[in-house]
């Protein structure tokens, strides 16, 4: 790979910080990597970090342990690459680290970790901090609760806009998000309206918050499932969105950059789920046999269709002895058949997924894929005849056969493929795994089950 | 379609106003429709068009038309619609949406109107209306500049902390991302530093922003792809970056809430790309043929080599004559193959795509594939060659010659599935074509091949 392709990928800067992390490790220059990494952005140092082998990790590791990026550094890396670097750490000083952390990216952390490795920190931390992350671990880290930030501004809605402004300035530590003001009503800090930073500023001091907030905030609650956040806060262009518990108490804030990774890690999913290799976006980073073991199942599906296929060809054997030449067709019958579902299933799948299908025409989309399966069969269907009439004398109308079957596989396959999606959805099942292996070997034993009846009618075989 | 399914895609909220206003309209409720449009987001009513009929839209639209979301609503509606609602307007009338609408959507929404329509518009603009949406159209949609928006806050570096708060308060206008204070040098406005909101309501009101100013701040060139520009404010969790033009000067500003549609779109695109149907988000929205005609080139890779495979297959007639029931394992063998690269390679496109892929390390990466290729090539190799040895007699090597085949062909598979997006990214060709009809149908052709050249050795033919 030359430089050029490698700073598509990781960008220009972190090409040039990699091979010189690299050069200075090699010389063993100990003084000069940690000025490196102290003048590196935790972000870059992640991806570098995946760019490097096992030993040269384990070395920079080490220096990075010696600064105070070391919480951002491990919040931002691979969790199967964190796994990997904090084995050599002792219980003590990764309670320091966790000390450091947001809290929000030590739940996360202690969320990866073993459970021994997890109990055995736990009881080296501070009560206040282990109450804290203890508290975020409570939730699913799939949902609203799992993802949000304990470290808010939050103001009863009874201060007025001097006080607020006095403790907006007080703030010692980092909040996120510190744009925002949540307004709180009452001692069980029930959410009642939210104030940017600016609108603060334009109102006198001595003016109440309860009298200028926005009381039409928009809130999630803990439970609710983090795709769900991440379409509200995205289709609303919110930069955070306050989470409340099941009594209106405000726990926590969810950010927009959160939600940017909840949407990269779901793409992510339906890709590999797409493609029949389950959901685990770093099946790369696993074993070979690991690897192997994620992705076994899903071939079992093509397994079992290409048994049944086996058997219905098999039972055409008479037909297929008389002409041979059926044989060879096999592969396109199939192929354009699996090629089109998998279109259409695709499509479906991501209309769906961008709500761009109109839920109440539902019959009238089905129609419509079924139609453009119509053309694309007849006009792939009249080209392959024409060819196969041309090429083949003998028997004359395997022609018309092969081309009818491209015709109805094709058409019978759009149909099919636009149909499961939606059938998967209705069902509430995850519509994705209807463009993997399930519907084009399903396409596949319609398409050569109706191509060998057809080559028997018109044949007459 | 259930309500409980419709709640799922659009959200239980819009569920019951779609219901609302369909009803609304049925009665021809002008006036509570009126009501209605004026209680609802933007972003809602957009989604909810999706799922009303070509008779409902207009019905409804011009309604939205009378209130002053219009602008917002059109902003924030799929492109199809967009032109189709837009066309019964006036260009003066148009004239009067543009104005009030933000100066980015109005430049895209230029970008999406046909030639002669926008030109009609423009005529009927301000003069200085008019040159800001030019200069936005100068850049090309794609890259930070076709992203940006010109409303941002600026401040000079010299000025002090108490005029800049004064400034930002008396700010008639609203502008994007309020929290960020974007700081310039001299009089072509050179970008210097940024300052937060929030810091600047920590310093006395004497101090100059030169001095409080972070120097340290990122920006993008008008120029930049546009998928860079999300990679960036992504990994460094920004809320916005400033856009430069090749003399340093501040034009622009681009928000999160474009990267995420950016985000967005890119995977929606990759999706399609994946499935080989071109990369038309919209496709669901095109007309039948128009429909056909995107799908239709994508479907020629697999019927050439189809047509490859019938010539291969034919080529071995006399074997397939003597050995009738090879013709029965021709799905099994290609499907497995086809299945398994489609895993490899959508594994290395996002891994591409995410970055996780270490670039250093692509020989062991290929060959870790190959294992995983070797691994379960043999599980189902011997599976289906056990199977075959039980169920066919004669010959007694069948077992063997399609056990061998599918272990020889899931190999190859994985390999070439993995071996191909690599070299299209080296060659930097989109690398997600790979998992396409092309990769699949050329594992097909090399399976099909291996199967009979298998055959024609053990079987002794």
């Amino acid at each position: 790979m030359n430089v050029s392709s490698k700073r598509e990928l990781i960008g220009n800067e972190a090409v040039v910080i990699l091979d010189t992390i690299r050069r200075l490790n090699r010389r063993n220059a100990v003084d000069h990597l940690l000025k490196m990494v102290n003048k590196t952005h935790p972000a870059d140092l992640a991806i570098i970090f995946r760019h490097l082998n096992t030993d040269e990790r384990r070395n920079i590791f080490n220096i990075i342990a010696q600064t105070d990026i070391v919480g951002y550094f491990l919040s931002e890396i691979d969790q199967a690459i964190m796994l990997e670097l904090v084995e050599d750490l002792t219980p003590q000083y990764m309670v320091s680290i966790i000390k450091e952390m947001d809290k929000d990216d030590a739940a996360d952390l202690f969320e990866a970790l073993p459970e021994n490795v997890a109990n055995e920190i736990r009881k080296g931390m501070e009560k206040s901090d282990r109450e804290e992350v203890d508290e975020l671990l409570k939730y699913d880290p799939n949902t609203a609760g799992g993802l949000m930030s304990p470290d808010f501004m939050a103001h009863d809605e009874e201060m007025t806009v001097g006080d607020a402004i006095k403790k907006v300035q007080e703030y010692s530590e980092e909040k996120e998000m510190a744009f925002y003001l949540y307004i709180t009503h009452g001692p069980d800090s029930r959410l009642s309206g939210v104030l940017s930073l600016r609108e603060l500023l334009m109102h006198p001091p001595y003016r109440q918050l309860k009298n200028i907030m926005n009381p039409k905030v928009v809130a999630v609650t803990t439970e609710m499932d983090k795709g769900e956040v991440a379409h509200i806060v995205s289709k609303y262009n919110f930069l955070a969105v306050p989470v409340i518990d099941q009594n209106y108490k405000l726990v926590g804030i969810v950010t927009v950059d959160d939600i940017i990774d909840v949407i990269r890690e779901e793409a992510s999913e339906e890709f590999l789920q797409m493609a029949g290799v389950g959901k685990d976006q770093e099946i790369l980073l696993k074993p070979v046999f690991n690897n192997a073991l994620i992705r076994a199942p899903w071939l079992f599906a093509t397994w079992v269709g290409g048994i049944v296929n086996i058997l219905i060809i098999t039972s055409f054997q008479v037909e297929l002895q008389k002409v041979l030449a059926l044989a060879a067709f096999i592969p396109i019958i199939a192929g354009m058949g699996g090629n089109i579902a998998t279109q259409s299933s695709t499509i479906v799948v991501r209309g769906l997924a961008t709500g761009r299908i109109n839920m109440n025409a539902l019959g009238s989309l089905l129609f419509k894929e079924m139609r453009v399966g119509l053309i694309l069969g007849s006009f792939y269907g009249l080209l392959l005849g024409v060819l196969a009439f041309l090429g083949y004398a003998e028997p004359s109308k395997l022609g018309l056969v092969v081309g009818l079957s491209i015709f109805f596989s094709m058409t019978l396959a759009a149909t099919v493929g636009t149909f499961v999606p939606l059938v998967l959805r209705r069902l509430e099942i995850d519509a994705a795994i209807a463009t993997g292996p399930f519907v084009t070997t399903a396409i596949d034993i319609l398409g050569v089950t109706a191509y060998f009846m057809i080559a028997k009618i018109f044949l007459t075989l």
